[in-house]
């Protein structure tokens, strides 16, 4: 996939030699498009400009190799956008309100502050009220699997951590801040996020390696009492089932009578084979390496094991071929360019695809919308967007509203539908299954139907004021 | 102490019973100070107000027990200042710029992000650039020794760390987080610190009880290339030096003559030995439960086993009285009451006290004052206040901005020097030996020192634009 970015090129002229046309013309023909020129400097002689051009990223280094070459004009410098946005990092701490005098300085520390602290060491509970406890998530990764790129390391995971708190503020108000840890120990990091969960009122995991996702999250659900929500999970599957239902309502199917291939049997495949069994899903057909996952058969993954019992009930051997044969819905979580055209057509009539495949999807869009009713990516060039954003802001908004001790099931598909009943049924086509991420109505429809969820499954410690007893 | 607070008093007067003229005459005979009245509701039988009150911390109770039993009165919700400023937490995670659109997204967040990852994963010295690592200082505490309140657990601590990080953020331009800990156990701490140490620039240990806070505190340093710095020993022990140079000044003597005993050998007097001795003291009496600490004699405290063989030249044995005895100068960093006005009497003429028990000093200030020529305590108010604030800004600030490995002995002695130098000799008295927190040349002339001593000591990985290399 080939990203437009933005690139600032520092360039100094020798006007004798070289004239900022020249410039401009080669920029022009390598296919750069100039969109901002700022004079920096300006001599005799020499003038140094700033020169902002937007260009396909492969054609980046041409462009500066070509302007290099030039005589009388000396590079100083490239930037482009992206980089320049990640200078310095892009969040950060800031006091709610300044301390203006010894006063203040005595209420928000010592010797005022000893009062609140006795308060909290007397009922913990009432860090809820007085620390930043209820409105903070932490952001864990080990940097086994991020994004499409894998295992990269913590430090390299900071900027995907850094962007999530970035929108988290954003989109629902949460103070998430990024913990990038430097081992993959699955017993270390279950006791790190232990250790560490005071300050938090929930606890995002991000970009952990599947399998050992699974064991990490289970056991810090169980051991702490603040939401453990493994992202790359279940804001997939929420989001994957949110567009589902609505692309069902398109094709006039039903979850219950439909046969899904599910393709990619990772983080994402597992929780959205789980989120679609508790909607109602019966035939499934859970497809990795190693073909049709099938009662009897063994697998290392324990997972796969679990699944191969509750799916694909009639025991239906083979590959991706043999499961999306007659299939209703293919959902693709694995990678890139596994599916072809062949396999669409086998498929049955009003078929719904989600190729999800980052950055490359499992078939290209052009070629497969042809054969698809509803198609749908992970990617925000075509229409039906697939994108965790719809779900995480307004999940975790609504469990730390409510002071949810975690994230059922339930609170999962009340967040699904709540997605999906943002399109409304007069807008629903098959080129909008799905709400943008910057519809503002998501976060707060997520958020109230998490809440009642969570009310109703006796998971909420708390009723916000704006929810009433009635609106169970 | 008693704490003067304000408190905000909600209570509806039923009119046929009672006037707000009969609330306000109570509150006033039982040393009440009111400061403001708001009206919430008003019917014809019964008002709701809000009443803000200025109050010894003492008088709370009884005004409002007083105000409870009046006939007509329904006390409906009491808050003070201090807690109202805690409501939700004091500090919170702030994007840097908003997300506006498509573009932006793509550029902090997927798919541009991956380009930045990519970047520091090929060269992992880019987290400094390209993430908030080089302006983030990591708050880690356990909560075992929190101001002086003793072991009272990471959610009661986390107030005071929020403080400590707005402190950060509008004195030096930190981005500071806190990270409490539930957990006592130093393995796992250190190992936890190291975990989460690549989003960090710095790690601020605070209120970690003593000895475990000497251990926990040399092995992070060991095995972290990010300065480690446990403000209790360190911040205390800089500013204690600050006070004594300029101290030393007013009554003209110097350190490597003085006869200094320092009592109460836990994290700060520790520390605060050290850096004596790295200033040149040589006659310097370290006291504690066992009496002066002396060569030979047996200590389970490994700290004090090393003290006592490098200080105390003479062998002297005995208890504070012994120590005090012809002493030039008194560092109490122990417990209220333990210094009498005969101890004072006993110590030379030009007699230094700095009396630093929180939150009750070794001695009164009043009591101490006729017998000491300078005097400083921790409390704001007196005169000469011995405040950390003082030191950990700037002395991070130096840090982060150099890119130091750790903050040395060197560093630490220029940030005292630092400290003293903002208190100009011509404006040095007994009153006046240690600028205000809120002077706003510390943090910058502590900066500059501590990139200096970096530089000098090649614990500097870079060197700020604004320093020399002629600023050596």
């Amino acid at each position: 996939m080939s990203i437009a970015t933005t690139m600032i090129i520092r360039l100094e002229i020798r006007k004798s030699v070289a004239s900022f046309g020249d410039v401009a013309s080669r920029i022009t023909a390598l296919g750069g498009d100039i969109v901002a020129i700022d004079v920096i400097r300006a001599s005799k002689d020499v003038t140094t400009r700033d020169i902002t051009v937007n260009v396909a990223d492969a054609g980046n280094e041409e462009i500066v190799g070509a302007l290099s070459s030039m005589p009388g004009i000396r590079v100083i410098n490239v930037s482009d956008r992206t980089f320049l946005a990640h200078i310095g990092g892009k969040i950060e701490v800031t006091p709610k309100m300044p301390i203006k005098n010894r006063e203040d300085l005595s209420q928000v520390y010592t010797p005022g502050v000893a009062r609140v602290s006795m308060a909290i060491h007397e009922d913990p509970n009432k860090a809820y009220t007085l620390t930043m406890k209820r409105n903070t998530v932490a952001v864990v990764t080990d940097g086994t699997a991020v994004l499409g790129l894998g295992d990269i390391g913590p430090e390299a995971a900071m900027p995907v951590m850094e962007g999530k708190a970035m929108l988290f503020k954003q989109l629902a108000g949460i103070d998430a801040f990024p913990l990038c840890l430097n081992t993959k120990d699955p017993d270390e990091i279950v006791n790190i996020v232990k250790a560490i969960s005071p300050g938090f009122g929930g606890i995002n995991l991000e970009d952990i390696s599947s399998p050992r996702c699974f064991d990490i999250e289970r056991r810090l659900t169980e051991e702490l009492d603040i939401p453990v929500f493994h992202d790359d999970q279940h804001g997939t599957s929420v989001v994957v089932l949110a567009g589902l239902l609505n692309a069902l309502k398109v094709v006039d199917k039903t979850v219950e009578t439909s046969r899904i291939v599910v393709v990619g049997i990772g983080a994402a495949g597992v929780s959205i084979c789980n989120l679609l069994l508790a909607a109602g899903a019966r035939h499934i057909y859970a497809v990795d390496r190693d073909g049709i996952l099938a009662r009897g058969a063994e697998y290392a993954n324990p997972e796969w094991k679990r699944l191969s019992e509750v799916t694909n009930p009639e025991g239906l051997k083979g590959g991706l071929a043999d499961a999306v044969r007659g299939a209703d819905i293919f959902i693709g979580v694995s990678q890139g360019g596994i599916l072809t055209v062949d396999h669409l057509k086998s498929m049955n009539s009003d078929n719904i695809v989600f190729a999800m495949a980052n950055p490359t999807p499992e078939i290209e869009p052009e070629l497969a919308e042809p054969f698809a009713r509803v198609l749908a990516t992970g990617r925000s060039d075509y229409p039906n967007q697939i994108n965790n954003v719809l779900c995480f802001p307004g999940i975790f908004r609504g469990a730390l509203d409510c002071r949810a001790r975690t994230v059922n099931l339930e609170m999962k598909l009340a967040a699904a539908k709540a997605i999906a009943s943002v399109v409304h049924l007069d807008e629903l086509n098959e080129q909008y299954i799905i709400p943008s991420i910057f519809n503002e109505k998501v976060v707060e429809q997520v958020r109230l139907a998490v809440i009642q969820a969570a009310i109703a499954t006796d998971i909420a410690r708390r009723i916000p004021k704006d929810i009433t007893e009635e609106g169970k």
